[in-house]
């Protein structure tokens, strides 16, 4: 009896001095992979030891970002041969160009199949670093750290790597899972508002497209949110990684339901790409997609304008910008053309019903979608 | 009766009207595809209709074998958009820049999911494109219409698309399977002497890897293959695909039996990549290559000195140089250290115990490593 005491009180000992990580998994038979969420996950050697596989690593990150985790990821990372990218931060060097450099540094460190690579930073080094693995040596392992909000919820899990060109976005890229997404809490500590509200955006379309509860928890807890609160963040973060999860599993490819994880995107992505990249984050693009896409959903008949007047309070509660009156909308149409939603000449959208329940369609009024361009464009 | 007779001499008189056309599957699942192989198969429009996809095409070709096959394929082809990219002829043109080039047409033409790329060509012109493919809006579908030997018998099959680095041959790339193989023998009679020979070095690999009775074909029809005689080829491109189909349907992503393919070709590559792309042609060298592989399998006490000369003469019937005596063992053996065939620092080769039986390793004594190297370099 006294020895089985022992060993619980240990146990609970343990339990008190690590914080508790929270560990999803993302199904998809031999590529499946966990998602790690929690506080403190950099500088755990034992987790990173036990997800992070390879002798040589190439650890990705950003002139941002690195200054800040890097040394201690690396710390954490133990006796391994580490050699550090460092990529200019922002959208604008999402290139082929910048995916070749990491490419010339895989080769000239003589890197085998069997490496590995980190990407430490948001969404732009994951999708860079991601797609640099997927096209080295026809692929080898890596290992996703995302250090935004936006990453943590979105791009750091599902596989879809890649660059964007000057035509639109990310229209050259791979499928190529990681093996493991490791989100630190505590990253969130430096991020600046304006990308902790872009990532806010993200999270407010997982419960747009599948979760009303969610959307109420955010109406209800907005504020917290915003203010950093631990408990809070880690909640939506595991929230919206359990429905990208669920939606990838059941379609990896892209072949039917994982498409209305565009929700918002398709207009999103032609402001950003109007506009060049520079002006407007990913996130903020995608929250005022997501009013568009609520906008033509009403404008289509399927939505109420109470709907669309509640999500237009939420991204203003959120701070988020929801129109762009330097643009034309047959400039946005022009660059919603090359979007890789369009099938057979037709622009494929994701609509709402309501809140919690979205679809997709290629069948609506073609002056429902000039109508929506119209009330957010100039 | 009387109906039943003229259907059947209908049918007899189609199968005389139309040259009979090989088919093998690649046996993948969702992503099993049709090799079809034949005479006049580039303007058979009812079989190019059901095999090749799309509205919108992308006809990747190259400034030598376009002139000579675009038109009558593009006539094959039918009622569709089709959007030809002419690439510069040869391997030190197969780089990360001309598919970069080819992106740029797919998003300059607007080209969605939808769309299919063609490649007419030999290997290089179908591993850049099938990259191109692989990389546009995370993968579109594609076909390969090889026109050389080497390409028919071996790079068309299997899904293995790139580039070269130079640091290293194929060294940036993505597995991707084409939608359909499209072998048309009679592309084979304005082939060069030199690519034919460079073919049948690949058809001789097939032979030592899995296939003695074809090696002895080999040995007893050599005559027959270099005077183009067209049943000779069609039983190697059949004999040939039907090996590589086997391989690549149990082990897509060269985890373990695909490996076998590479014989010859880590000292292959190593030439090549030390001559910089211009003096071997990649079959060349994989003749070299299986020679190397040979000697190393003998010095490695697995190999009789008997079977190594049969290998010899055979090539030297082919017509294929067997050694470089411009280079050293050490460049050599630098050039090998970053193929892909590397795996924790150990070049793993693949070794014969007989002609017909091949193994992978990297459990073999240095020193008949560096003799092999000495025998065939300068």
């Amino acid at each position: 009896m006294g020895a089985r005491y022992t060993a619980a009180a240990a146990f609970l000992d343990f339990r008190a001095a690590v914080p508790r990580v929270n560990t999803l998994t993302v199904e998809l038979g031999s590529r499946s992979y966990p998602i790690l969420i929690g506080s403190g996950l950099l500088t755990r050697a034992d987790l990173l030891a036990r997800h992070i596989p390879g002798r040589d690593l190439l650890l990705v990150t950003n002139t941002t970002v690195g200054p800040l985790y890097a040394a201690a990821l690396k710390q954490g990372l133990g006796d391994r041969r580490i050699v550090e990218v460092s990529l200019p931060d922002g959208e604008a060097h999402k290139t082929l160009a910048t995916v070749s450099r990491m490419l010339d540094v895989l080769v000239a460190n003589r890197f085998s199949r069997d490496c590995t690579v980190v990407a430490l930073g948001g969404g732009v080094v994951g999708d860079m670093a991601g797609f640099a693995a997927a096209c080295y040596q026809r692929g080898v392992a890596y290992v996703q750290v995302p250090t935004t909000l936006l990453a943590q919820v979105d791009s750091s899990v599902g596989g879809k790597t890649g660059v964007n060109h000057p035509g639109g976005k990310n229209l050259i890229g791979a499928f190529h899972q990681p093996s493991a997404v490791v989100a630190d809490t505590d990253t969130l500590k430096t991020l600046p508002p304006r990308e902790l509200r872009a990532g806010l955006a993200e999270v407010i379309k997982y419960g747009l497209i599948d979760d009303a509860a969610l959307f109420v928890w955010l109406e209800e807890n907005m504020e917290r949110l915003l203010a950093h609160d631990p408990d809070a963040l880690t909640h939506v973060i595991r929230r919206s990684c359990e429905i990208k999860a669920s939606i990838v599993g059941r379609d990896e490819r892209e072949q039917g339901d994982r498409a209305l994880l565009n929700l918002g995107h398709t207009f999103g992505h032609a402001l950003e790409s109007a506009t060049g990249y520079t002006k407007w984050l990913h996130g903020e693009a995608v929250g005022a997609g997501l009013l568009m896409a609520a906008t033509m959903s009403h404008e289509a008949g399927l939505l109420s304008a109470e709907m669309v007047e509640r999500l237009r309070r939420l991204l203003e509660r959120t701070g988020l910008p929801t129109e762009e009156r330097s643009l034309t909308p047959d400039t946005v149409l022009e660059h919603m053309r090359i979007d890789k939603k369009v099938k057979s000449g037709r622009i494929r959208l994701v609509l709402l019903r309501s809140i919690g329940a979205s679809f997709v369609t290629a069948d609506y009024p073609d002056d429902a979608l000039r109508r929506t361009l119209e009330a957010h464009l100039g």
